[in-house]
This record gives C-alpha cells, structure tokens and sequence, in this order.
C-alpha cells in the first residue's frame, strides 16, 4: 500500500483560514454527493448549510462550543428526513407508511452515507471537515435553529473550510481488529491487549492518559470522554426527540 | 459540472462477472476505509465477509434472496460493535457505560461512514457494489449466520464484485430539494410537485408504475416497496434485537 494513498493519509481538520468557498461550489460537491447510494433511490436526508454568524451563534451551543463552529466556513447539518418524501406521497395520492423506527434507521443510512460521500468530495478539493458527534446529543436545540419540521432529525454535522496549518492523521486499529472472514470470531484478553497495544504505546495515548489523571488510555473514555452518565441522559433525549417528530417506536 | 465526474457517473451494480477479487486486495481497501472518520477515534464497527457457497447460502434467505448475494465474489456485513471496545474496558480496569440508545446510534454512525468509505474506494478500484438494506430487516438471521455476540448488530451489507455489462446510472432530484440555506424552508404542494416531475416523467418511472398496476410512482413505493405493513413488522424485529444484543433503550 503506497505511503501516498488518498484514503490512508486523509485527516480530520479543525482549524480553517478565513478564506470563502462559494455557494455555487458547495452546492456543486453537495449534488456530486447525491449520487451515493441510497435506499430506493428515495433520498431519505436534507441538508441546512450554516454561514452567518447569527447562525454560527445559535448553532455553537448544541455542539458544547466546539470552536470549529465558529472557526469554519461552512457548518452542514445532515437531516434524516422524511418530510420531503412524505409530502410527495400525499400529492400523489400515496399512503405512507413512515412513521416507524425501521423508516428511521432507512433515513439515517441514507443522510449518513450522503454525508460521508460529501466529506471524501471536499476533502479531494483539499478542503478540510471535522465531524460533530454532538449532533445526536442536542438534537433538539439544533432542530429550533434550524426550524426542522415533524420527520426531519439531525443525525450528524460536518464543518467545512480551508486548513489552516497540517492536522495530524489519526492512528487506526490493526485491520486484524476489524475484519472477520466467514464468521465473527470473538476476542479473548490477550488477543484483545495485542490489538490495541500499539495504541496504547503512542506518545500521544500517553499523554492524554497523564493529562486526564488516569491509569488507562480506556478510563479516559469511560471516566471523561464518554461517560456511562451522559451517555443515558443523551439516550434518552434524542429517543424521546425521534418519537416527537414522528418516528413511533 | 463536468460529464465525466467519478461522482456523478458512479451507479450501482447488481450483476457480477465470476472473477475473484484477492482477499488481500479487500484488506488493503478496508484498511483504507479504516482511516475515514471515526467517532474519538473509537471505530466502534466490524465487517464479516462471506465468500463461500455454504456462507452465502445460509445468508440468502435474510436478504430475500436477491440474486447478488449468491452472485457476488464477496459479501461483507457491515456491523455496529461496541464488542471489542468494551472489551477494551475490562481488561484495562475501566467501567465501559455503552449499553443505551446513544452508543447505538454512534456505531450506526461509525459502521455507516466506514462501510461508504468501502464503497467508495472499491468503485475508483473498478469494483462493483450493491448495499442491501434487508440488513436492518432479517437482522436476527444474519447475527446468526454469522455468530455475532452481544453488542454486535448488522447495519447494512454491501455485495462486490467485477461488474458484468454496464448497468445505468441512477437519476437524483435536482439540488434544491435536499440544500436549505440558513433555515429550512418547508415544502408547499406546488414545490414538491416541480422537485419530482422530472423523476415522474422519466420513461423507466412510467414503466415501473405501469408494471405494478399503479396510479402514481409515489404508490410504487407505499404499495409495493416500502409498506407501513412491512415497516411496522421490521421495526418491531429491529429494535428488540438490538436491545436483544445489549443497547438498553
């Protein structure tokens, strides 16, 4: 595998340059994205694109103040939607049949896969895209800001703009990790201590463990990244969000 | 735009040729796919692939039998796996919160972004590839057939091979469908019918309302396709699985 490959050496950048990447080209990008795959052909998704500072400013909460709201350009919010199709269906004489946890998890396939597809197109412009995990912990919030109707949720959040300075490439488990062939073969202990032993002996994993006065790079997640706590009152508001735009469980 | 653009051209493959694709050209490209975005850098997924006659046997019936499953070189399940990162936990003395709804959600992200990013990278190889969304269906056959334990659960599939002929490029609706600026801007009767009479003009729509006796394309789709029947079953099937598989709701 060349040193040089696309794929193996792309980066996920927070910091951009003041520099304006235009409407027509993020429209542009956006329809090249459009063409991924998509269940049905159906399009399950919407995307609300963020410029203004006014719109920077609401949004900047939902997302814990992460400073690449501000700092980008762009902030695209990807929308599993069903609004779009459903009025579709009820000029044409149609029923839908889409308020249900399985149209949900179709639409979040489908807003997933179109965000991914647009993140490899602007990164291929050199343009640079940072994920926010935070999109499924303030749905609600998100959706006021952006005036989401009943079967629109936000599922996930890019920020787009130009890098300013090198990012530095993530590390990445083994694909031994990852990758079962015919059937899924589970992970003793020492197989387990094996495959993230690489991990856990970078500098960085080091230090992240002694800033954050741990004993293990794992109790940095569980104990301060993504807590047991969090995680269950964020369950609960974004399960409870879905059903209120009208995906019943 | 230009005609010759990678994205727009792309389509997707249903008919493969018998040629073999080498397991270690599927590593590399998973590899690769490895380095897409990944939520903490956690890459809470894992991919089974099934290339023998007995695997794809027993995997056919949950995919309703579509003929790709049998007649691809490769079938890779792509699933959501807090597995392996849990197990992290425990052998590094940190107490792993992951069984609730939100962890759920960002292994649907994670294994989503991977799974495209596959997709992408076999496409510019060459490759065909087709996604099977009966993974969110039969999701219990599937764990299965391929042995999946707790905190495993299939999200999607993707079957790949050496495409055989050519197959058509899909149509898309045009970009002011799915971009809202700002602010979205709900949709009015008048709109929703303009954004989808290009796709109801078009001579394979007419054809598909035709061959199933239908009024409108949009009851292709209520009736036939994606019925609230179906979707209610596979919805029930889903979400008990995964709280089956250890994501508490």
């Amino acid at each position: 595998m060349s040193e040089n490959n696309f794929f193996l050496k792309r980066k996920t950048v927070r910091k951009y340059t003041k520099e304006n990447i235009s409407d027509e080209k993020i429209a542009q990008m956006l329809t090249e994205a459009s063409h991924a795959p998509t269940t049905g052909n159906m399009q399950l998704y919407s995307v609300v694109t963020t410029r203004t500072p006014e719109g920077k400013e609401k949004l900047s909460p939902a997302h814990f103040n992460q400073p690449s709201v501000k700092g980008c350009d762009v902030v695209l919010t990807f929308c599993a939607d069903f609004n779009r199709f459903v009025k579709w269906c009820e000029v044409s004489d149609a029923v839908p049949g889409y308020d249900n946890f399985q149209s949900f998890m179709t639409a979040v396939l489908d807003v997933t896969i179109f965000a991914q597809q647009f993140c490899t197109i602007a990164e291929m412009h050199g343009y640079g895209c940072c994920y926010l995990g935070t999109t499924t912990y303030n749905a609600p919030q998100i959706a006021e800001a952006l005036n989401l109707p009943d079967r629109v949720v936000p599922v996930t959040t890019i920020t787009l703009g130009v890098p300013d300075g090198d990012a530095p490439t993530s590390d990445r488990l083994p694909i031994e990790a990852i990758l079962h062939k015919e059937l899924y073969v589970d992970y003793d202990d020492d197989t387990i201590k094996s495959l993230y032993a690489e991990k856990e002996a970078r500098e960085d994993s080091k230090n992240f463990v002694a800033e954050n006065n741990k004993q293990t790079l794992a109790q940095v997640f569980t104990d301060v990244r993504y807590t047991k706590e969090a995680n269950e009152v964020f369950s609960k508001i974004y399960f409870d969000f879905i059903k209120s735009k009208g995906f019943e469980l």
